[in-house]
């Protein structure tokens, strides 16, 4: 079955025909937002609704049943109750439905008759040449078609991560969080209960689709974990697996039996089956994005050493600490390289590794220290720290709030940063971020940027991770480069040449 | 010297006088940006510039020198090159000044004629009744008085939190963030080189502080460590001290003995002292603010047993992990508590700890539910995830991009969440925030919430954490849980009677 899943699932992902088995006028039913959000979304193909009682929904015909459809249906979306669920997959089998989305829960997840029904759903699936996404699912996005067969209106940038979650509602969330930070996927799906396509099917997609770049998982427990550790070793030389891997813990794992009825993995199994597959942790949800982003945007070091620039002392002692902890060596840079950032910097400053930029507001200087720092043999890896997305930090100063009553705020002038010095900060600090953009493509190395959005909003540059990519602390950002060249280490071992 | 370290301090932290020696017109240099920043920050007392070559300075007569002043001066701040600062320290001693804060780097943190100097400046001093803050230090802040005598033109929110930090530039970072996040600080003091004022003053000082009830601590090394530990152990158990202690690793501890000159404590030691001493540890620069915000807001919990609202099953397995990492019990509900949740929850919730909230948008079953689980004798604490907040989530599917162009929106409306939804939403969140403070009040357990910003900014909500606290991520929540806890049981071992 698996040679063709990737066909199988394109009529998924790129479907030119859906069926919403379901639909409603009612706007508070998934019959109802499901294909709204579908059409909201820009997805180009024929959508149909199929409803026994209704005549017309979205301005369109609408269909007694999908076996009344006049045309090939790539995917049906079901919406109905659970109970109601199993004769609509038989003629959606009869039809010759190529992949069907069962959103409706009320199946195994809550045990008992849900069980049966799930189990007598399966059968007729695993009978036919249809594929079956769910049960309890929120459904599949896919960017290169603008298809947003989803539960919450959620509308993602386009980007390069495939990213399959055994829970919607964190999943939809990430998509969210994604889209407020600038980072893009290319396909999204909600696994639900696996009841027949499972973990492993859309990893093995994601590994050959051509759209995506990186892969995020969260899992919390596998159904069929030995192909899944097949697929997993096949994909990962590929193409990078980000998993987060829930209910790793006692009280995670009954949470999880609860939740998504996966079966959770021992903790000490999954990890031995992470490193030996290559597949890249997250520790924790806010590591999904921060390291599943820098996949899709930046190379991977080469090596462990790693070049620091920081305007103020402190951020550089706590980026050396975190550097230290994940394996990361904050490298010594030889006499010649110390020459030419004395060449740019004040006499005083202290001649090493993190280079203290001593707090200048000269910005052409951050630049000529990055082109010295990046240009050096002696590095692998750049972290910049405060320069790029420093209008962020410098608006905070700016919008503050009124003066004084009684303080003459013309004579005065207490703002030495003005609108016009945040506008000329912006223009260099999109400068900032074409040059990192051209030193990493001319050197091949990572270059991350650590800068906190203290305004309160995220500025237009940090909306656009895909070129670069910025974190609010120097931990996240070492903990990321961490895990590229954790990567990077597992494709020397599995692409050298055997001797 | 240190009975009377608090009257001392008063001086610095709420003076009736202050002169700015080497105050200037020229807008790029600290003597004019550092008054400035004293004058639109709203500070009320009598402000005096000093110097030789000037006759008006933001509209004030100027005098030669601080012995020219026909007032006493309570603080005097010195900007001007190290070179000429040790005779105008000749002169504030003379003059009696009481506390003095040297901005002016180029002392022991560049080494050789430097320390020279320090050491000449010291000497000085401590002949003297005058306390000296620095050198090499952006300054003070002090919230009651709204002094902002600082060299960045930050301006935080007045709060509960006392800071001192052995970084300039990281701690008024984090003012600005605190500011972005809504976290406020009583008093906060860049270190500097501690010639005479010790980290174990400002600590002494905010211990005795009726407008701190929190410390952070941001220390590279210790110069005065046993003093220190002596001061830590007796104010922790008035006051929860929160700590970053940067230059762990042997990585860290060189690039703070360029950055700071203070000697970096053996990790090992530390940690004892840590520990012995009550303080609360933050790992990250994140959890500064995580931890210290949350005990300025809330009360701690009385035990490790905590219950755990969520509207998705994924986030209640990822904070069921997260609390048993750190220590902490998802308890079982008694039975009498699941009869309670069945009467106000669907029948097919999942009856157990995480509460599945079934992504229900009707938000009185939350209120309902909060209520029940914190009422409940069977918890310590609770963490309320995505309904606090939720308004920004949700902003994120309403500020979506234009639909597609030939779509007809006004007959699709597929915005099934609409911007009166988002007001009610606003309303609720609100409501929500209120009774959150209403059953912290009245259980005296902690609730935290847990709900990321999806749409890009802060909520006004958000924007307030001196009453309620929220957290991006379930597992920085249950850290922040867990670090309360750890000073819970700190206070009743160190104040339990001996029997």
């Amino acid at each position: 079955m698996s040679e063709n899943i990737s066909e199988q699932l394109q009529y998924l992902f790129e479907p030119r025909s859906i069926a919403i088995i379901g639909a409603s006028n009612v706007k508070m039913k998934w019959g109802y937002i499901v294909p709204a959000n579908i059409l909201a979304g820009g997805w180009k193909g024929k959508l149909y609704p199929v409803n026994p009682k209704e005549t017309e929904i979205f301005d369109r015909g609408v269909y007694k049943s999908v076996l009344d459809i006049p045309d090939e249906i790539d995917l049906a979306v079901v919406t109905i109750p659970s109970q109601h669920v199993v004769p609509v997959i038989k003629e959606c089998v009869a039809k010759s439905v190529k992949t069907c989305i069962v959103i409706s829960g009320g199946f195994s997840e809550t045990g008992g008759e849900g069980t049966e029904l799930e189990k007598e759903m399966t059968a007729i699936v695993e009978g036919s040449s249809m594929r079956l996404v769910g049960p309890n699912t929120m459904g599949v996005y896919s960017g290169p078609v603008n298809l947003h067969a989803l539960m919450p209106p959620v509308r993602p940038v386009a980007g390069k991560i495939g990213f399959a979650a055994q829970s919607g509602n964190l999943g939809t969330q990430m998509l969210s969080l994604g889209k407020a930070l600038g980072v893009g996927f290319s396909r999204f799906v909600c696994i639900g209960n696996e009841a027949d396509l499972k973990a492993a099917d859309y990893l093995e997609y994601f590994a050959d689709d051509p759209a995506t770049e990186v892969i995020l998982m969260y899992i919390e427990g596998l159904r069929a974990a030995r192909r899944f550790i097949e697929v997993a070793r096949n994909t990962s030389p590929k193409k990078p697996i980000v998993v987060l891997k829930a209910g790793k813990t006692k009280a995670g794992a009954k949470a999880a039996a609860s939740h998504s009825a996966a079966l959770a993995a021992d903790e000490a199994v999954f990890e031995g089956v992470r490193k030996q597959t290559g597949m890249i942790e997250a520790d924790t949800t806010e590591e999904m994005l921060d390291i599943a982003k820098a996949f899709a945007a930046i190379p991977s070091p080469k090596g462990k050493r790693v070049g620091v620039l920081t305007w103020g002392g402190g951020w550089g002692v706590v980026t050396a600490d975190a550097l230290a902890e994940h394996g990361l060596e904050l490298v010594e840079f030889p006499e010649e390289t110390l020459k030419e950032l004395d060449s740019v910097l004040p006499p005083y400053w202290s001649r090493g590794n993190p280079v203290d930029l001593v707090g200048t507001l000269d910005l052409s200087v951050h630049f000529r220290c990055l082109e010295i720092v990046a240009r050096c043999n002696c590095v692998d890896s750049i972290i910049s720290l405060g320069t790029m997305g420093a209008t962020s930090s410098f608006q905070s100063f700016v919008l503050e709030g009124p003066l004084a009553e009684e303080i003459d705020s013309e004579r005065i002038k207490p703002r030495v940063i003005t609108p016009e010095f945040i506008k000329e900060l912006q223009k260099t600090d999109e400068a900032y971020r074409n040059e990192v953009i051209r030193l990493m493509e001319e050197t091949g190395k990572p270059i991350i940027a650590v800068s906190f959005p203290t305004s309160g909003s995220i500025t237009p540059m940090l909306a656009r991770q895909s070129e670069v990519v910025i974190y609010p602390s120097p931990e996240r950002g070492a903990k990321t480069l961490a895990a590229l060249y954790e990567y990077q280490q597992f494709l020397e071992r599995t692409l050298a040449p055997t001797r």
